[in-house]
């Protein structure tokens, strides 16, 4: 069954129109700024502009082809062809004006569903990785790694973290990556306190911690990653904190498997940081689905009460966060499976001094 | 007038909601991924969550600041407090899924007004840049040109479009931009032909061009600039072709000005290069405005018939694409003035050998 069959499992629409970016290219394997796909249980269509045309014609097998010229005039065409008299959209990520639009214009053909339907089916398909799918991810963080082994020789003391940031990223890119996850985290001292701060001016110091939180993507698969390591010697508040957090971050990888639900998974890393007195200082959730989108579906989250199932990528990554000092956050990320779970994330994470 | 005031000088409801990232920052002044502003016609306020509320306390002067803890309750006891019963909201930006939300919410409260009228009334007053605005927006040129002139000694033979596109980014980021204005194209000999093309793995050949569109964020403004050189000697049709499109580029620079229509600016290049016998190679429009987005109102474009305003930034972009052959876009950007317009440019364009 493809991706498209599999969507009417969830869907009880005669047709669905797919126009997010990243949706698109789920479905048709295909990246472009525009187009759209129409589906019918019967039948897929990709409609796209000259710009694509000839790429699109040659790399995509699952659905016809069409250019598209005329937008209004097309998608009438086709839903005619296929007698369709309702149409699901996707409310994640159409915007209010091209809904209006497209309701102006199908008025007397189509019914559209403006529920969240179409949005919930695409999620609930995605969050699930096939095999090429978690062969992207694997080369992305293979490349998030091997440019954080060459980076290790360029963090000092006196680097800034603006410098160290910028040196990552120009590793990702040579070794491959063909954009970065996210605007590269690199904080250093008191400024690792901050679970979001960003790169600053500021200098790296002598004893400090220095907090990574990077990845790279790979023909549209995301890699996320987070280190903290310590320039020099770390003293014993320090060296208790982040032991405390490998602590909660091993238990979260030892528990993570299909049929625990989020809220339990992320209990069992944050009991071990309550019990030893930091509970107030973890004030995120412990982990997030990775795929086409660095925030996609499931979450290991005190909210999330779902279950995981085999085939979603999560991250763990517990932090602790003491202002004013410093914080201490690690982070890998897993595929979950029947009985654990596969941590694609290689690199070392005992407390390493530089 | 501050902007929140301008604002109901265009719109007719009792209240606005502004909830996309560009939008709350235009009015703010402060950057941030979450936050909302509800505007009254005699008051602002900025809605915002823990990570940014001592920034947003310590920065925004013209709005109230409140700690945003629960949405609905909040913007609920907004609207009465001010007595409102319409409220607009920003169509272009908007989800279907989140308006859903806002109205099952509110159902009793406020009509939401879903029509364009709220977009179309901020985009309005972006059109036309503050001095402000303009010095950033000069700054993340500067950024631009001086990483281009330090790249120059870089592009040589047997460089791929890649690596250069590589180093031009760092020298940005170097020069203190803080972002990309987007992906840098960086096209080489046949490739140029693409208008929008993808750097390659492609080497530049000898007497090949080069042909490199990019731009840096300063402060949340974008810059936007092209050129074309040359590796080696040009051959003949080369220089044609280039001589067409730069005279094609100083006609649109020297007509630019407040009173002209996108549509006739554009035209003024268009026949320049039509009467040179490539119309058919000049797929696209002449220019686009550019402020906190990339792409952003006015156009210079054959379907934009309303009247250029001065104070707003256009980009004047005429090109000339010659499949299996070669491309040449030259790309300045202005602010528009009652008389004519300043060139935000300063880069020289006389065709470069390298």
């Amino acid at each position: 069954m493809n991706r498209f069959e599999k969507l009417f499992e969830h869907l009880d629409t005669d047709c669905a129109l797919i126009t997010s970016d990243v949706n698109r290219r789920y479905f048709t394997g295909m990246k472009s700024s525009a187009g759209i796909v129409l589906v019918f249980p019967e039948k897929a269509y990709l409609l796209i502009d000259f710009r694509y045309i000839e790429k699109a014609r040659a790399t995509v097998k699952n659905a016809e082809v069409i250019e598209l010229v005329n937008t209004g005039k097309q998608v009438h065409e086709l839903i005619s062809r296929h007698k369709a008299h309702t149409m699901a959209i996707e409310s994640e990520t159409m915007t209010v004006k091209t809904l209006n639009g497209y309701r102006r214009h199908f008025m007397k053909e189509v019914d559209i569903d403006d529920s969240d339907a179409l949005s919930n089916a695409i999620n609930r398909l995605r969050m699930i990785k096939d095999d090429e799918e978690i062969f992207c991810i694997r080369k992305a963080q293979e490349i998030a790694e091997k440019s954080l082994d060459e980076l290790m020789p360029f963090i000092k003391v006196g680097k800034t973290e603006r410098e160290i940031a910028l040196e990552l990223n120009r590793l990702m890119f040579q070794n491959g990556a063909e954009d970065l996850s996210f605007e590269t985290i690199v904080l250093s001292g008191r400024n690792t306190s901050m679970p979001h701060g960003v790169p600053s001016d500021k200098k790296v110091q002598d004893g400090e911690f220095v907090l990574m939180d990077f990845g790279a993507v790979w023909n549209g698969y995301h890699s996320d990653m987070t280190r903290t390591i310590c320039v020099g010697e770390p003293d014993e508040e320090m060296k208790k904190v982040y032991n405390i957090v490998l602590e909660a971050q091993l238990a979260g990888l030892e528990n993570a498997r299909a049929g625990i639900t989020g809220k339990e998974l992320d209990k069992i890393s944050r009991d071990i940081i309550e019990r030893a007195g930091y509970g107030d200082n973890f004030g995120h959730s412990l982990g997030h689905g990775v795929g086409l989108e660095i925030h996609e579906k499931p979450n290991a989250s005190p909210n999330y009460n779902s279950v995981l199932e085999a085939g979603s990528v999560v991250t763990v990554e517990p932090g602790i966060y003491i202002e004013g000092k410093f914080g201490v956050r690690i982070e890998d990320f897993v595929i979950l499976t029947e009985n654990g779970c596969d941590n694609l994330t290689k690199y070392a994470k005992n407390i390493i001094s530089l």
